[in-house]
């Protein structure tokens, strides 16, 4: 049993109430607690050797353990409100660091006018544990999901991806401008921000939309990094390959009715001019995930990395 | 530099915004987020060989985790509403255990219409560690801080202290019901849930509140377990220091007028006819804490646990 089929399995015992309009499985769970706008709740946790290492600048891990959250408030086209901060460090650990993971956090904070409202530090005796709780905000109209993908979109990313290991995993912007700018202009049917790869990120708006889609490779924007990795290590993956499954992009995964596409594109270009958008394929009727290219279609078997299992 | 000194001197740098009715420094954050009821924010972590054992079972390791988180929206009044769970596992976890946590967590969640919506599993190889995110409301009016506590007040405190650690730190009862019946009832003044020890955590109440107290030993109620511990092992505390400074009581500690006394404690023996309320002593315009005894008065100097240093 990996993570993603234990999270299955809990997921339908877990207790709910009448102030809940989105539980487990989206970007953020969604409460109307009589407000006009709904809530958007969320947490995230980094560690030690897994998202950040023993040399990384405690600056940037603070920042990235914020950025993380603010991403999937970005998803859901939310505005971000409050934030705790739980850190949980060996026993040895100087407090001045712990003043430079706030340093970082309270940057990025500040930037999107989040307020840091508490949390605690702990003892993790072995490594650093960052865990951040945040709430925003959202119109009731405006609050996109994952399920409301429909046969015949065109699907979207913003960005360059792969490669997000070299160097971007600490230093990206979160899409929350850019989310909100969709949302308000045009009907975004889906959305999730690429956490865990692009393949394994669209499957998980495909299997809560029901549907399936169909992707272009020459299409799918392929970074630098990634590029430079292929290159550079015979044994490391072809830069398609790291685009289509490599974690920690966090850019926008979107779709929306064809007829907007191209409306879409043009007004993006002029709104943020520096930042890639590319439309990479279309949703279908048909489930599952198939990636086109030049020698043809072909079912898309490989995930982005799962949890307690190595794919 | 202990914890305490760290937060003293992160806290002011925090970023805030208009939305921040108090911010870190109380049991949970409270914000207005434009419903008619103040939102409170809470986190909370526990840890494997600090908070429980690799021998605790899981239900109950589950069952701790949010119950801390309960009582710390007791103590300013409040209803829960939704948590997020994080659960930090080493990669050889066996996955029935994880679904054993959340078992016990739901449980609880349950009785007190507390939605469980969402949260994640991650990795913290050497050992478990689980943090918790709740979103609690208040009525506007309702809300109790650590920082209304007036000279002359009443202090009291439910239940019995010290030697939690025996038996009760696993399955104490967070006081939801006692606390929002308390402030429907009387004008409660400040309150605070007991989790570092009673000493530690009315100094939290007396800064906050810029006053002083005076305690009476004899009235302090001391637990069976801190008598039989004291009993047992020569090299214990003594069952007063024992209730004075154990930590995870999980108690609520309350001031009200001295004129509220009499009638509350009426009020709460027909209310509460099981649970022990007790008067311990009073708040004063002089600054400290004091403890009266059948010596006479002294300044109380001993803390309760204070992370990162030995007291």
């Amino acid at each position: 049993m990996n993570e993603v089929e234990l999270i299955a399995r809990l997921v339908p015992s877990l207790p709910s109430n009448g102030s809940v309009v989105v539980a487990a499985g989206d970007d953020c769970a969604v409460l109307d607690l009589g407000a006009p706008d709904y809530i958007l709740f969320k947490t995230d946790a980094i560690v030690e050797g897994i998202h950040f290492t023993a040399e990384t600048p405690p600056e940037k891990i603070g920042r990235k353990a914020l950025a993380r959250c603010l991403s999937d408030i970005a998803a859901m086209a939310g505005k971000p409100n409050s934030a705790l901060v739980t850190i949980a460090v060996p026993l040895e650990f100087e407090p001045a660091r712990i003043g430079a993971i706030y340093a970082g956090l309270n940057a990025l904070a500040s930037e999107h006018s989040v307020a840091i409202v508490g949390g605690e530090t702990t003892t993790n005796p072995e490594r650093v544990l960052i865990s951040i709780a945040l709430i925003g905000t959202v119109e009731k109209d405006k609050c996109v999901r994952r399920s409301g993908a429909k046969a015949g979109d065109a699907i979207f990313v913003t960005g360059k991806l792969g490669g997000s290991i070299h160097a971007r995993h600490l230093d990206f912007e979160p899409r929350l401008e850019e989310a909100r700018w969709l949302r308000a202009q045009y009907n975004i049917h889906a959305m999730i921000d690429l956490s865990d790869g692009l393949a394994s990120d669209l499957r998980h708006i495909l299997a809560a939309s029901d549907v399936g889609a169909e992707l272009m490779a020459s299409a799918i924007p392929i970074s630098r990094e990634a590029k430079v990795a292929a290159r550079a290590e015979s044994s490391t993956k072809p830069p398609l390959l790291a685009a289509l499954t490599d974690g920690e992009d966090f850019e926008l995964l979107f779709t929306v009715s064809g007829r907007d596409a191209v409306p879409l594109l043009d007004g993006w270009k002029k709104k943020f001019p520096k930042l890639p958008l590319a439309c990479i394929g279309k949703i279908t009727a048909e489930p599952g995930l198939r990636l086109r290219d030049k020698n043809g279609m072909k079912s898309l078997t490989v995930h982005g990395y799962t949890h307690f299992e190595k794919s």
